[in-house]
């Protein structure tokens, strides 16, 4: 409960470092720009297996890198900072002061120690701080042009022929758009203005370059494997190039979370045709957890597997915890705003202004808080249309902004100053989560009036976000039982443009607390096929408490294994590398190899050896479910040496017998049939063919 | 480790019994035979809720009756023993010898304790125990004549007017069956034997009253539940009656697993336009486990919901073992007698004889084993169509069939002997599991020739078994991806004339061992939804170890939800009653209703109190993820009292601003685009709608 920290108290978070078993981390260099270094996990495997390394995505960041030293006190390494820069069009200034509510008017031994180091955050040169609603989307125009094109960026077909090269330079798509757009834009500060103006940047380079992992190796029959997946009409590539990076965030396909003031970031791109990502929650609320559990969890869930975290933060100390967490991670950092805004208003809906709200975007864009959830949706003409569900509101974000609108009596903030909210998020390149407020809570309330009618308003929102240069994804729900799922992929696609989508599971069904992070896994695997890009995890502690850190693994593991699961089913090429790699060690016996290539390799070793806990069993040719004596898989292996042994002519022969017998079966049957008693079933059987 | 049980040492098993939180046992009475007495579950609420208790589906039998006295050294009460005798059809007899090969020789203190009660076996009276192959259809056909028909059966429109009124006594089609297949009919005496010949038994009546639970209550929408689920051409009903349930079973849609010699269980029906089931395998092995163990284990499955069980025992004592599981067990029990056979002959899959195997299934059948997995399909023509799959023969009893064909270069004597295998299951009711030898061991294999050349053949032993008059469903896999799923069940209908399918999983990926309930569940809920009527669960320790009894508990409640999701999904017209139950007590902070609607209510509450332990958090209107002043769902309720009190003049007004305000939106959108950069993404964007 509510751990007191004070200045003196504090502890330096203590992280979990170190390489996963059998694992080393390797950093490859893309053809377009071999400065960068892009890091992938390679688990080795046991020399009798005569295989090479298993490539795998590596979300862990520097903390699994035995050669870099952690120190959590100064952070990782700016890296992006230099490429932001480079590319000019942004301004390095002070910054907003850190005022007493930031951290809920902690005090005193409450008080979490500041983060030790402080950078002046970068922001757009062309952003207008005193922007106030009404002024026109031409005097922003205007304004871009003030910030101009600086000689740093790379433009495809220009000054940059060397990346091109890496992507398809004779797209004419590519070249079209740098003519067109050339005309009045501003100069570009998130990936969507760059993608749009034909411009790849570092970060599609990078990762291009991270999605393909394993991808040329498995790529001789990556077009088979693309081809027989069910993609559901997305649009797999065999290989990924920076420009088909750059082409599907230009189409707002897809997005690269990266804040510019979160320059520790590796970068990761969240759309339907790349991988699926997941999402852990974090955050420490009122009532339980600290500062150093928080970036621990954030550590330890993205060694799991996390591809991004969400600081969900309530209560005291919310601006220093969250400075802590950023500084340290490796990996995309979303918050949902109105959760602090409620804060510096003691928790007050009513109370809640766009000015409060405002301050709040600009101290977390300052931070380096990669994507916002806003909850812009959620408008007064909707709240009713919930007064039926059996579980109203359940969002949080949502029920504040209806109980707020309801109080007032005006249409939400966040709707009214959307565009103000934009030009704030693009300044900084802050990606939108379109958050979902009238999501299902309940198996009951899925896919209802309230829920469509606040998604078409997103996707109306997506385009209005676009327009002034922002990445947008969409969050979706949430609680829905199979049948009606692939409805909500289908609408989000055609009513947001295909932008990203971003779910909350979906669970299944409402009767299984304590198995949420199942009845969700189900639903996330499912609509990963169907073509959501990032899952929400959910964990066992879903409705009942808080997750602790075996949860946040739980959790974590459950929705790696849903996304990969969708990746095998659209018919990602190289997915099934690590599928196969298992499995065979799995036929051959290599324990060892079959823990290390797991998922979690320390639960399976433990389940292992809670049955067979002598290391011979671990080369042992048999395990406990079968014993020594009785083992399929040491049966197959005879079988097919022997199989593997016999001509042509012999499996013919087999062949021609075997058809023989069923002819006879058959034949036996009909004899049967019209003795016995067979007669009326026969024709409706046939029926259904 | 291989606990060795004496005669003298042996302690009679202790099993868990008792109401589970805040449940009664309920007992009703069909209309169509008030006799008999179905169990139920029913959850009561707390007052404040002011609603009716919840009933769901029991699969615990007695154990959880505090009304009746448990004695494990006597077994439950024998109750359908006097619906067998009245059928007639039958008769006692001595049975076999037990031999000492049938405990795999144990002597001594290592032979476990026979069960106290030795009840003589029941069989059909026709059946012919010096049963050769060769013998033709005919020669059976004329025997059946001596077995006659017993004026204690009741045909449907004859002598049982009481029990047609429970179906549909306008039934031409039940008139027709009567009328057309009183020619030669054998006396019946499985369930599909009765079904076909248009008697509506015991068990059917018990199974239809069973499966209604809650029906009547939710009958008021059962129709728009009904169209708005998405069954994939099932047959769900709103409403089930004991005709429906005769059709579905002599159209071979479904069965009712029910070994004469099992009197002790309570009838429970398997088939696609049912509820879906669950299966739990239990079972000693030669490394570990032991007789107390195991029974506890069946008794533990059940009481989590597991509609029958599995006993894969190999080793030693398991002739001993099964007798004291099926004595005490109230669901259908199913084995794979090849194991045992296997037994007999030392481990040395050469040595396997028919007669052994048919000595076996006859031991089996006398004991009352309601369920027999055979891999008659593995032929030796698919043999070598494994030989190039990454993880060959996975099924033990198929390695083991595979092993014995080649080493003797011999069709397999499953196949060759399927006709006998068939009377002697008939004799007894015993129904098929067509055993899937060659099921996919990794999503490599998945869908393979192998796999479906065997599944071809197991359509054409269906036609056979039931010519026979047996009770079939078909074993299905195993691993395979998402996109590959409903490929099998489709195929599984077609080729199997909608026989009951009966599914491991399927696991979607391998890269999770540990984890592999959850890789399994997804596959599971979406095969269940697509039609398989059972789910064959799978523990977090597959491929690593044998499961204990927590591993068995979170497998049985991880595919409890699966298969109610399933039934959600497939439109169900009751399934919902206990999503919507839990929902509303959620809404409104009934944490203790919340914990007893759930399927495992002891991890719900032991997961809320390691965040918020006190006894007063229990009634608190918060919880431990937002804290008290900061809560969704309080917020929600009082939007909901505003919402309600609205005008419809007041609704209008709004959504009428609502639209204003969405085409404000919608016309600055459109002239942003023109003077910014979206012309080139505008188009593609559209091209999805």
């Amino acid at each position: 409960m509510n751990k007191p920290t004070s200045q003196s108290e504090f502890e330096t978070p203590k992280v979990t470092t170190g390489a996963l078993p059998a694992s080393r981390k390797v950093y490859t260099h893309p053809k377009a720009d071999p400065s960068l270094a892009v890091p992938r996990r390679e688990i080795d495997l046991h020399p009798t297996a005569n295989e090479p390394p298993v490539p795998v995505y590596d979300t862990s960041g520097p903390y699994s890198d035995p050669n870099v030293e952690i120190n959590v006190e100064k952070g990782l390494a700016r890296i992006r900072t230099e490429w932001v820069k480079e590319r000019g069009g942004v301004v390095e200034y002070d910054g907003r002061e850190v005022k007493p509510e930031d951290n809920g008017g902690a005090t005193g031994k409450y008080l979490a120690r500041e983060f030790p180091t402080h950078n002046k955050p970068l922001r757009a040169a062309d952003f207008d701080p005193t922007f106030k609603s009404g002024t026109t989307t031409s005097d922003r125009a205007g304004a871009a042009e003030a910030g101009g094109q600086t000689n740093k960026t790379r433009i495809l077909g220009t000054n940059t022929n060397d990346r091109a090269g890496a992507g398809d330079p004779n797209s004419a798509a590519g070249g079209n758009i740098t003519e067109q757009k050339q005309k009045t834009p501003r100069a570009p500060i998130t990936q969507y203005e760059h993608a749009v103006q034909g411009i790849i940047t570092n970060e599609m380079i990078y990762v291009a370059e991270r999605e393909n992992l394993g991808r040329q190796e498995a790529l001789e029959n990556a077009a088979e494997t693309v081809a027989q997946g069910e993609s559901f009409g997305a649009d797999i590539p065999e290989f990924i190039t920076p420009e088909f990076v750059r082409d599907e965030i230009a189409k707002g396909r897809a997005i690269i979370p990266a804040n510019i003031n979160h320059p520790e970031l590796e970068p990761q791109i969240i759309g339907r045709n790349f991988l699926v990502k997941i999402n852990a929650n974090i955050g420490n609320s009122a009532v339980a957890s600290s500062v150093e559990e928080e970036v621990e969890k954030m550590v330890w869930a993205t060694r799991w597997g996390a591809d991004n975290v969400m600081d969900l933060s309530t209560g005291r100390n919310i601006h220093n915890t969250r400075e802590w967490i950023i500084r340290n991670s490796p990996v995309p950092i979303g918050t949902v705003p109105i959760y602090q805004a409620l804060e510096k208003v003691d928790g007050i809906a009513e109370n809640l202004t766009w000015e409060v709200y405002r301050d709040t975007l600009i101290e977390q864009a300052e931070q380096g808080v990669d994507y916002f959830t806003i909850h812009a949706g959620v408008r007064l003409a909707y709240i009713h249309l919930t007064a039926n569900r059996v579980t109203g509101i359940v969002s949080r974000g949502g029920s504040i902004m209806a109980k707020w609108m309801l109080a007032h009596h005006k249409e939400s903030f966040l709707y009214t100053h959307f565009e103000e909210i934009c030009e704030i998020m693009r300044a900084y390149d802050v990606s939108f989560s379109l958050g979902d407020g009238l999501r299902p809570g309940s198996i009951a309330d899925a896919n209802d009036r309230a829920q469509f009618a606040e998604l078409e308003t997103l996707g109306e929102l997506t385009k209005i976000a676009h327009a002034h240069g922002c990445q947008v994804m969409i969050e979706g729900p949430g609680h829905v039982p199979m049948h009606k799922i692939k409805i909500n992929m289908d609408k989000q696609l055609r009513e947001c443009g295909e932008a990203p989508f971003y779910t909350l599971g979906p669970l299944t069904t409402d009767i299984a607390p304590g198995y949420d992070h199942i009845t969700s896994g189900i639903g996330a695997a499912m609509i990963g096929w169907y073509g959501t890009a990032m899952l929400c995890y959910v964990t066992p502690k879903e409705h009942l408490g808080l997750p602790d850190r075996d949860d946040v693994k739980v959790g974590v593991i459950t929705y790696r294994l849903a996304a990969h699961a969708a990746d095998l089913a659209k018919g990602h090429p190289a997915a099934q590398v690590r599928d196969d790699a298992l499995s065979r060690a799995r036929f051959e016996f290599r324990w060892e190899d079959q823990f290390n290539l797991a998922l979690d390799p320390e639960t399976a070793r433990d389940f292992h050896d809670q049955t067979l806990p002598k290391e011979a069993h671990k080369v042992a040719h048999f395990c406990s479910m079968c014993g020594p004596k009785f083992c399929s898989m040491k049966i197959t292996a005879e079988v097919r040496d022997y199989a593997a042994n016999m001509t042509d002519n012999e499996k013919k022969a087999l062949n021609l017998e075997a058809e023989k017998g069923m002819k006879q079966m058959s034949e036996k049957y009909a004899e049967m049939g019209s003795e016995l008693y067979l007669a009326e079933d026969g024709s409706k059987r046939e029926a259904i063919d």
